[in-house]
């Protein structure tokens, strides 16, 4: 009987694990440059952890568990909930900034559909312990440049959490979260039900209404005509030229909200061409989340990558040499095993594992698509030597094995 | 509020991270080489996978768990069952012997000890398709340069079950299993008991005994004198010379079992000194699986390196560049920004991103173990340079960044 893969997830295939660690390796080396450190964290935590981040309400979200030892876990849905626990338990000791970096799987159990899937990919960045523009700045820049990295053009879009939550602190704290997470979803049509339904004041309405809507070049200077001069549209403007200096293409976007209570201040998301409906690559911010899970009052900012929605946009293929396949005849095949042991730390060689004839090893050669073949008959091993066959132009050479190495080590 | 970890999980430091990286990127090239290609599958399969292969027993020690579909679910407990899925569901139509590969985290319940952890990484091959003892001695002589190529020096053990089997062939199949498993574990005493209560004949009994006990280099010799001139030992004995001309050190060992009913024939252990107890390090053979899940009649054979055990005796460092530092005024800040994304491509590259004055950012340069400090004053700002120095030695230099960038770019 024939046993399905679970619902919503995926296998890859060695074209498409190529690919993927192709990419992930570019991203790789464009963070540790910007001085990021990788972390790895379990696969599964206390189920506890995220709905002290995010409330009970993500539950339903979740691939969560109870354990053989009737613990409540889950399979971690992201990554910024563990790599802060992580940082309370373990790296509280250490100098600020901390600029780590994860590349790690996550999970929803949630109705799977094109694009998006049970056990995804992210790969996330968080800068712990600096409230500044200029972490800001960097891990906006940094977001930036692992897309360039990887071909992406992205729509980026910026916006500072200040400026809303200024215009909205006569309101209750409840009341204030509702509208981050409609003005979030852009449900401005619930958004004004909800205004009027708790009374908001109506100069309060009409310049949310407005707010929430300026975007483009001129808008922070709007703002400053709706809200006064705040100090956190200083901070905005301290942001974005940082991001002029960097060279970061941005659109100042006063509707981006990111939903949740414990982003403090900047916030971005990124948008790629290509993806329909879920077109969101990248999103991130500032954010306060280490007190809450026992620690001190550090402040944090950071982002995650969708890495499936990257492969899914992304056109990068992997330079890789092509194989040699190392054809024998049943006396020389001791020979095949000595020479594949000198070629494989140069390069990929396969050797015939099916005692198969001249010509089926030839084929499986084509089939491999490998660049070149070795042939080694009785005459070639007497005189110590290896036939070069480039495959392409079926071109042959008799050739000693460090002639081979030197003319296909890359 | 503190939130711990799961029982039995780690969290991996940078520190850890970038040697497993290392160790794992290491191990990659080597496989790569040999031409296997990497595949990756979910990282939880329905528990029907792991009961099909291994019996219902093998539940006590599964992380496995009832998902919120009522799916009678486990998070992975190796790689060999889900490959073979993999294999069946979707890449039969392709040409063998395919050559596989994956490096992946995989779980268990069970207590947690030294040296055994809940989730815990494996590095490990399979071969498709091919039944000869050259298949065989591939992936004997791939596990083997692995570990040499992270400098590793394992006791290589070796056996053909072969010989085993053809001697138990005259009892009850299930009675030939439960030898397996107690020759496996090497319970002698439970063993002769054993075969006291089924009554085996008393010259299987002495022979098995004798067999089981046989090791190095006469070791095919003295079988040959105990079961005969059996075909089993001629493959044997061919796998061997294959070892030789690849250069394996192994030992002979009629002793090594595996325990389970779908290895078919070679089978291999690797010990590695400075483990106590658990000093495995590798492990696998030639099995019979696609069959049972559905396929066709397809002899595989492969190994799984345990990756943690690994990381535990090696010793090997990463070799990589020593960030730099660059330390700016409060006037020269946006000129460290435009520097560093000059020498980001090249070397990893830190900023303030504290607004720290200009002793504190030498300081944590000097916390981050920096190889260089670029200082930037507002002289150096004025003449376009920038003044290099060497945090070692103290010494400086005045440069332009096009200087700064073939002195340092690796």
């Amino acid at each position: 009987m024939t046993i399905s893969r679970p619902r919503g997830t995926r296998d890859f295939l060695p074209e498409d694990t190529r690919r993927r660690r192709n990419v992930e390796n570019i991203l790789r080396r464009v963070v540790r440059n910007w001085g990021f450190q990788e972390i790895i964290t379990p696969t599964f935590e206390s189920l506890e952890l995220f709905t002290m981040k995010s409330g009970e309400g993500i539950v339903g979200e979740l691939y969560n568990f109870t354990d053989k030892g009737e613990r409540e876990m889950t399979l971690r849905p992201e990554l910024t909930a563990p790599v802060m626990r992580m940082y309370v338990n373990e790296m509280q000791a250490r100098q600020r900034p901390l600029k780590l970096f994860y590349f790690e799987n996550c999970f929803r159990y949630e109705r799977p559909q094109k694009g998006r899937f049970r056990e995804f990919w992210q790969f996330g960045v968080e800068l712990i312990g600096s409230d500044k523009a200029d972490a800001d700045a960097e891990v906006i820049a940094l977001a930036n440049e692992m897309l360039k990295a990887v071909g992406i053009r992205g729509d980026l879009h910026v916006n500072h959490l200040g400026v809303i939550r200024r215009l909205l602190s006569v309101l209750e704290t409840g009341q204030q979260s509702k509208i981050m997470r409609l003005v979030d979803k852009k449900e401005y049509q619930a958004l004004e039900d909800y205004l009027a339904e708790i009374n908001a004041p109506s100069d309060l309405r009409m310049k949310l209404t407005e707010l929430i809507d300026l975007t483009g070049n001129d808008a922070i200077e709007k703002a400053r005509m709706l809200v006064g001069d705040i100090p956190e549209l200083t901070t905005y403007q301290e942001l974005l030229t940082l991001l002029d200096t960097y060279g970061v293409e941005y659109t100042i976007d006063f509707g981006i909200a990111r939903g949740l209570d414990y982003y403090t201040g900047m916030v971005f998301e990124v948008y790629a061409e290509g993806l329909g409906a879920q077109k969101q690559v990248c999103g991130g911010g500032s954010y306060q989340l280490i007190k809450l899970f026992g620690g001190g009052e550090v402040p944090s900012t950071g982002f995650g990558l969708g890495f499936d929605r990257i492969m899914e946009v992304c056109t990068i293929e992997p330079e890789e040499a092509k194989p040699v396949v190392i054809i024998a005849m049943e006396s020389t095949r001791l020979e095949a095993v000595k020479t594949a042991m000198q070629l494989r730390p140069y390069i990929p060689v396969h050797i015939d594992l099916m005692k198969r004839n001249f010509k089926a090893q030839l084929s499986y050669a084509n089939y491999l698509e490998a660049g070149y073949a070795v042939i080694i008959g009785d005459k070639e091993a007497a005189a110590g030597k290896l036939m070069l066959k480039d495959m392409q132009s079926g071109e042959q050479e008799l050739l000693t094995v460090e002639e081979v190495i030197s003319k296909l080590a890359l």
